[in-house]
Parts: C-alpha cells; structure tokens; sequence
C-alpha cells in the first residue's frame, strides 16, 4: 500500500494551460511527496454538455489574444519554449486514446509530456505517425501495437467513460487537479493543490 | 517628475477577484518601486458589449461554484477574511463614481479598500449611506459633498467614459492590470506584471 496522497490530474492534449501543468505536475508531485494519477478526457464534449460551443476562453478575440499572449509567458516563467499552434484545437483524440491505454502504466507521464511538447512547445501534428510513434518508442513499447490497442472499441469507450465522469464531477475547464473531492483549475493553481495535500492550504474554508 | 514606473490598475467593485488584488496592489507596488495608477470601471457594460449576458465565470453553475471557493481559498492564503455576499453582482455604481472621484487623489487607495472590504470581506452593502459615509469620513473627507458629486452628472459622464476606454483597449474581465501596453489579468497575475515592470518578466515574448 501506498501511504502518500494522491492527487487526479485531468487534463486534455488541446488544453492550452494543460502544456506548463503536464511538463511541471509530476516533479512538483514529487517534491511534496504527492503520486500523481493522470486523467486524460476530452473537452470538447464537456464544453458542448455545459453549452458552449467551444472554449470559453477563445470565444472572444481581445481574451484569445490575451490567453496566448499570457500562456507564452507563462512557459517562459516556467523554461518552456512555447509556439503557437496554427491550428487549434489540437487534434487531440488519438492521443488521448493513447494515455488512456497508459493510466496506472509508469510511461503515462513522460507520454503526456512528450505529445504536450510537440504540440505547443514545437506546433507539430499530435495525432500524426509522425509524432506519435518516436515517442512510443522511446518509451520502449511498440508503437503498431500500442496505436492498434488506442484505435479499438474498447479504448474509445474508455475514453468516453473518462470524458462523462468528467462532465459528471462538475470539470468545466483544463487542467483540473482533485485533491480528494476539492478541485483546482488551472496551472497557476497546481502549486495550491500540492499545499492542499499536506493541510497546507489550511484544511477546509468551508 | 516622478522616474518610478507606473501600473494601471482596472478594477470593478463587483469584481471578486479584484477583492484581493485591490487589497495587495499597492503594499505589492510599493515592494517593486512601482506607483499604482487606479483605474475604476463598470465591468457590466464591458461584458455586455462582448456579448456576455453576464459574469463569464459565474454563467455555469459548477464554474460559479468553483470561483466561489477558489476565491476564498485565494483570500486565506493572502490572510484576507471573505464572505460570500447574498446578492451578486454587488451594486458597485455609486461607490464606483465615488472612486472616479478619487482618480490622482492620495485618497483613492483607502477608499477602494474599504469598499472591497466592505463588499467580500463583510458582505455589506456598498452602495449605503452607512457603508459609504463612514469609510469617506475615515478618510478626512466631506461625505455629503462628496455624495453630491459623485452623483453630478459629470461623475457620470467621467465613469462612462472610463468604462468606454476599458472596452476599446481590449479589456474583457477585472482585475486588468497594465504595463505599458503588456495586459495581466487576475489577482494571481500581480506579481508577474510587477516583475513586469522591472524587466524581470524578461521583456517581449513576441
């Protein structure tokens, strides 16, 4: 048995300040001691279930503008290089089937921080051959196998069931840290949830 | 001519998250050499010229409930008491026009203090003569001949006015801190903009 705490980090591939919180959450986890349970889901449909029709924090040009303006500074506070995407959303679905076949295996984490990379530290194609199967395979696991298992039915209703349990727990953005039943929202709180885990954030303002 | 950098400080009373920020901008300033320039506006009219039927972080139930606790755990960490107003927004328009009143005044500062304190920290009623009057007295002013021209129509005029210069530059949520042209939006954003101002934001991510 396992005595340290355990946070849930969910998160998706598209998730702009899901970048910084997925390069950083496990090393900070770490540092207090902290097991990090990663939960890959897609926003998108969670986003359609509240009723908007896509992320709130695109939908107007002055608060886009803003968000990746800040997200750049953001990575750069954090060391991370950063490039806009061309295109955004992220194609994010195959690769989340892909963490999905990886939750509770030790590669998830370096899997979600390599496709995390590619597709805003380096703008490259998420979903494509091209990017998926080097890292598969610097993890030392069989990209054809692998990319086969993330393609079958019962990965995309895995997928699915994370993505409802979501939408379920009251998730309305990325990345979301659990700690226990008390949620945090968004890389500038990972730092909270880690202090939340030792009474840190001083138990309970209810 | 004073040589200190300077930050404009965009802020509504109903702003919750401009709670803590007003309380901590100035002390925080003051640490980084930097005067605070306030900047008072009606954040109901901004929102509405986006097209926002209301607070964007208050629409969907459970991300209203999330800010709620989220600004509380925020207000503990910074050593601020917060309690929950019955009524939200709060009715920020007269202690608003009070505030463009203040605009270069040594009062403002106390003044929109008291009125965030009053409002979040207390949950009182800002808009009162017993709110109001009290706070501008504290401050060795005249609350009836303060009153009285917070209500000219020239107070009016001058807070519409502000709140016309917050939509053409772009602003879409409060607290909107800027640096020069640099924008840094939420109170878990003062300390960037304050390294900001020294380079230590380390110039132009462009």
């Amino acid at each position: 048995m396992d005595p340290r705490p355990r946070i849930e980090f969910w998160f998706d591939f598209t998730s702009t300040y899901s970048y910084p919180a997925a390069m950083r959450v496990e090393a900070l986890a770490a540092a207090h001691a902290v097991e990090v349970d990663w939960r890959p889901f897609l926003l998108g449909p969670v986003f359609r279930r509240i009723g908007w029709e896509g992320p709130p924090l695109f939908i107007h040009q002055a608060k886009a503008d803003y968000v990746w303006r800040d997200v750049k500074r953001r990575c750069r506070l954090h060391g991370l290089p950063f490039i806009r995407p061309a295109a955004f959303p992220l194609p994010s679905l195959r690769p989340l089937r892909v963490a999905t076949l990886g939750l509770g295996q030790p590669w998830i984490g370096g899997f979600c921080r390599e496709v995390m990379h590619a597709g805003f530290g380096q703008a490259r194609a998420i979903d494509s051959d091209e990017v998926l199967r080097p890292i598969l395979q610097r993890l030392g696991l069989d990209p054809d196998a692998v990319l086969a298992d993330a393609a079958s039915d019962a990965t995309k209703v895995a997928l699915r069931a994370r993505t409802d349990e979501a939408a379920a727990r009251g998730i309305f953005g990325a990345p979301m840290v659990f700690v226990g039943r008390e949620m945090f929202w968004g890389d500038d709180r990972l730092e909270d949830a880690m202090a939340w885990t030792t009474g840190g954030g001083d138990a309970d303002p209810s």
